[in-house]
C-alpha cells in the first residue's frame, strides 16, 4: 500500500529532487568538484519545505528545530559536521565552514551557532522553519507523548542527502536533518556521526544515510559498507545490501542510503517502504523516485 | 627522553589506575558484569583529579568544563553517549543512563543535563573540577591563543578509558573525557562518537580510544578494529596495530586504545611517548605502566 501522499505532492517531490540533481549535476558538468555539488544539492534540499532538513526540519519537543549536518571528502578524508543547530538557514554549508575552516570536525549547539556568526553563515529567524504539516505531526506526537520518525505515515524519511564522483574522481558525500519530531535532551542522531550517517573515502566509496538513526550510530552503517568494500573485497552494491537488508532490517533499522564509488553507479537502497531519491549518471537523464521498484 | 612528570607523581598516576583496576576487577570476580565493570573504573578515574575526565576535565575557552562520555556492551550492541556536557559527576554514569533509559543514543548539551536531572544523576558546582594543573594549562594556552589537547607537555593522553570480558562472555568498553585545553565552539571529540573512541561488539572486540579526538574519528578507529578482525580475520593485537600504528601514525593520528576480545587478551597500545594505562587477568597481578616497554 503507497499510504497518504497525494499525486500533487508527489509531484511536488519528484519536482524538488530533479531541481537538486541538477543544482549538483551542473557543477559537475561544469568541471566542479563534487564537493561543490554534493552541498549545493543538499542546500537545494534545506531550501525546500517538503524534507526533514534547513527549512522543512520537524519541530523538537519545545518547539524548535535542531538540526544535524556533515559533509566528507573523498581524497583527504576531510569532514566537518554539526549537531544541535538552531536557526542556520543551511547546515550544511555550516558543516562545510567547520571542515574548511577549524582544526576540529564536530560542533554542536550554540557553540557551532557561535562558529556560524563568526564565519558569515546565514541565520533565519524561527518562523522561517515554520511549515504546516511538521507543526501538525508535532502536535499529533505531543498529544500521544511520543517521539517519532519525521515519515511516519508515509513511511519515506525526510533526511536529505547526496553524493557525487567527480571528473578528478574525487567523491564526497553529504547529510542534513531536522532529526526526530517532539525530540528533546538534545538527542543527535546519526546524520552528522562521522562513519553513521555520513561517509567519503576514494579508496571505496561515499554513502550517506536516512533512517533510524540510533540503528545507524550502533551500526558504523557508513563506515561499515566502506568495510565491507575494503576488507571482504565486495562491490559497493553487495556492500550496501549487506548492511541494508541483512544487518540493520533484521534489528529493526529501518531506513535507507544513497552511494558512489569511484567508477560512478550509484546504489540507492532502503528496506522501508519508499525513500525519495534522483540519481543522474553522465551521460544519462535525471531520475527520480520515492517507492520501490 | 621522558619528560615533565615527577617521580611523585608518577607514584600517584600508579596509584589511581590501580584503584581503577580494582574496581573494576572486584566486580568480574564477583561475577559482576563488564559493563558494571568498566563503568566503575572510569568513574574511579573520573574521581581522580589526575586524568582529564570528570573531576580533572580541562578548561574550555570560557573556563567551563564540556565533557563527553559514552559506553557499550558487547551483546547487544547498546550503547549510550553524551557530549558537552557541564558540571556531571560522573559523566559516564549519565551515559549509562542514556543507554539504559532512554530510546536514543546520543544526548548533548543543555538537553543531556536536562536528562541527567531527571534520572538523578549526581552535579557538582564549578569549583568541584578546579585543577591547578589544568588551570595553568588553560591560561597558558589562552596566551598563546591556541587549542591544545589535554597532555601537551607530558606525551601523555588524558581521556579515560576501560575495557572488560565479564564471566559470561559479554564485553563492554567505556571512555570519558574533558577534550581539549581551550576549546571553544562546541567541539566534540571521538570519545562519545560511537565507531570513532569507543566500540563493544561480542563478535570481535571491546575498543576505547584516547588521542588526537578529530584524527580518530575521521579514522572511525574503534569500529575500524573490529572491521579489521571480522572482515580480515586479523587477531586483536594485528588490528590495533594497523590502526593505530599504520593508519593514525603516518597522518599525524597521535594517541592510543585499549581493546579487549572475548578471550580477554588485553592489548594496550599508542604511538605517543607514553598512555597512563592498567591491566588485570585472571588470575594475575594488577599491571600499570605509563611509558612504552
Amino acid at each position: 500500500m503507497k499510504s497518504v501522499i497525494l499525486p500533487e505532492q508527489e509531484k511536488a517531490y519528484h519536482l524538488a529532487l530533479k531541481t537538486a540533481l541538477e543544482s549538483g549535476f551542473n557543477i559537475l558538468q561544469a568541471g566542479g568538484t563534487s564537493l561543490d555539488a554534493v552541498v549545493a544539492a543538499v542546500e537545494c534540499l534545506e531550501d525546500s519545505p517538503l524534507f526533514n532538513a534547513g527549512r522543512g526540519a520537524v519541530f523538537t519537543n519545545d518547539g524548535k528545530h535542531e538540526m544535524d549536518a556533515a559533509v566528507m571528502v573523498g581524497n583527504s578524508r576531510a569532514a566537518g559536521a554539526v549537531a544541535s543547530v538552531t536557526g542556520v538557514r543551511n547546515p550544511i554549508r555550516l558543516a562545510r565552514a567547520v571542515m574548511e575552516h577549524s582544526e576540529h570536525v564536530f560542533l554542536a549547539g550554540a557553540g557551532a551557532e557561535q562558529f556560524a556568526r563568526n564565519h558569515a553563515i546565514a541565520f533565519e529567524p524561527e518562523d522561517y522553519f515554520f511549515t504546516r504539516q511538521r507543526y501538525d505531526q508535532w502536535q499529533e506526537a505531543m498529544r500521544e507523548g511520543v517521539v517519532q520518525l519525521d515519515h511516519r505515515d508515509d513511511k519515506k524519511f525526510g533526511t536529505v542527502g547526496a553524493v557525487a564522483l567527480d571528473t578528478t574522481g574525487n567523491i564526497a558525500a553529504a547529510t542534513s536533518t531536522g532529526g526526530m519530531t517532539n525530540k528533546r535532551y538534545g538527542r543527535i542522531g546519526d546524520s552528522p556521526v562521522i562513519g553513521a550517517g555520513t561517509w567519503a573515502d576514494n579508496a571505496t566509496c561515499a554513502v550517506s544515510c536516512t533512517g533510524h538513526g540510533e540503528y545507524f550510530i550502533r551500526a558504523v552503517a557508513a563506515y561499515d559498507v566502506a568495510c565491507l568494500m575494503e576488507y571482504k573485497g565486495m562491490t559497493l552494491r553487495q556492500a550496501c545490501e549487506t548492511v541494508v537488508m541483512h544487518k540493520l532490517k533484521p534489528v529493526g533499522g529501518e531506513g535507507g542510503l544513497i552511494a558512489v564509488d569511484r567508477h560512478g553507479i550509484p546504489v540507492l537502497i532502503f528496506n522501508s517502504e519508499g525513500m525519495y531519491r534522483g540519481w543522474q549518471t553522465s551521460p544519462g537523464a535525471p531520475n527520480t523516485a520515492i517507492y520501490g521498484d
